[in-house]
């Protein structure tokens, strides 16, 4: 099963809402079971910077089915999976990328979420994630 | 000036319904003044390789403001602009990127739109970007 | 608003003249709002590998509209960035790279020196900095 | 030999002067004797795909000790240069790349530029290789 456009666009919507709560601009991106882009928005005066890093978190998620910041953890020097950045072109592994599950369970894709603080970029992803149903 | 995510989703909505009108999946993208990606849709079933020429459709456009299809016809063999497609990390110079201009003429991003025959392409590129006021 | 090529040289200048002031070779880069190149040279002498250093500090500091030092501490492994670097083909996180605003406080571009100890570069991309008016 | 970054900004502004005259705003990039970027001017408003591209052009003409057209008319389909542009991470082989020699005919480096017709890049091109005496 695969993420669709209208599920995308849900969960971009719903992380926008919790972004202008919380008072950032958020890079908001979403990946398919094929962590291929399938949605994607920069709210006004987002970080530049961190349009690559929402989709390489949404990426990232996908990539591994887990938060990104596990992988994060795993990658520190002397972890298990030190430098795995260097893979797939680029990962960002820390937080702001979670999986997207459907009601079954089974992984239908991802969000990535970059323009704040990581625990705030956390925070949004898992809200966008959630209104996924 | 630079579009607003605003307008952005408005020009993909637009080009969403005229792909389904003509009843082709498509890739839309936004770029802003600075070229950079400011909101992104891959409809149902699209062409996964034309998320990345749907962006390149509308950075291209936004590069050189002017539609990519006129680029593409400069760059034919024995042409002026003959490979200029190895510059900027890839261009991609056929049909289905278009420059959006405000109200006063003065160019504020571009729309790429990738996933039928050029001419659909360019047809639904050129819908979405009429859709910005 | 967005850097003009006249502001650009003089910041430019600037940090030619503070460069020479402290007897060191300097590269120095100056990045639009949107991360473009604007303007750039290489002081007589100064290192090869700091050209691409210079213009990556540069487009750093506007992609997060932040001195490229301060992300340099958030990316410290066991800090919230880690690796942050994967990102945008390339980024350069230690001092050297400053945002430049204009009178209203607003970012229009940003300048990157590479060529000496990164308290120097910082020195000199700051005193360009301050010579945009 | 090498090209200083006082010819270098010489040939420049020479170059701003011409493109000023004939009305285009261009991208002019200066390469030194070993092809590593000595300065760069974009000037307000010129396309922002032609940074990339002048900067090649210039590295193009330093590459080959030639102007960047003639290697041109050696990449077409057929002939003996075809798809030459694949190399060095991307040539560009139409006009607008020039070698700039010292007063003994020695290449000390090369100059590009690129934001108008073809012909328009060369003449501002050659009108700045001529300032550097």
């Amino acid at each position: 099963m695969n993420i669709t456009l209208e599920q995308a666009q849900t969960a971009i919507e719903a992380a926008k809402k919790k972004s202008a709560e919380i008072g950032v601009a958020m890079n908001i991106a979403i990946v398919d079971s094929g962590a291929n882009l399938t949605a994607f928005a920069r709210m006004d005066g987002a970080w530049l910077g961190s349009v690559d890093i929402a989709i390489k978190k949404a990426e990232t998620a996908r990539y591994f089915d887990m938060e990104t910041g596990e992988i994060g953890k795993l990658s520190q020097p002397g972890q298990p999976l030190f430098n795995i950045e260097h893979s797939n072109a680029g990962l960002i592994t820390f937080p702001g990328g979670v999986p997207i599950k459907d009601i079954n369970g089974d992984i239908i894709g991802a969000i990535g979420v970059s323009g704040g603080a990581v625990d705030q970029d956390h925070e949004v992803a898992t809200y966008g994630m959630n209104a996924v149903k």
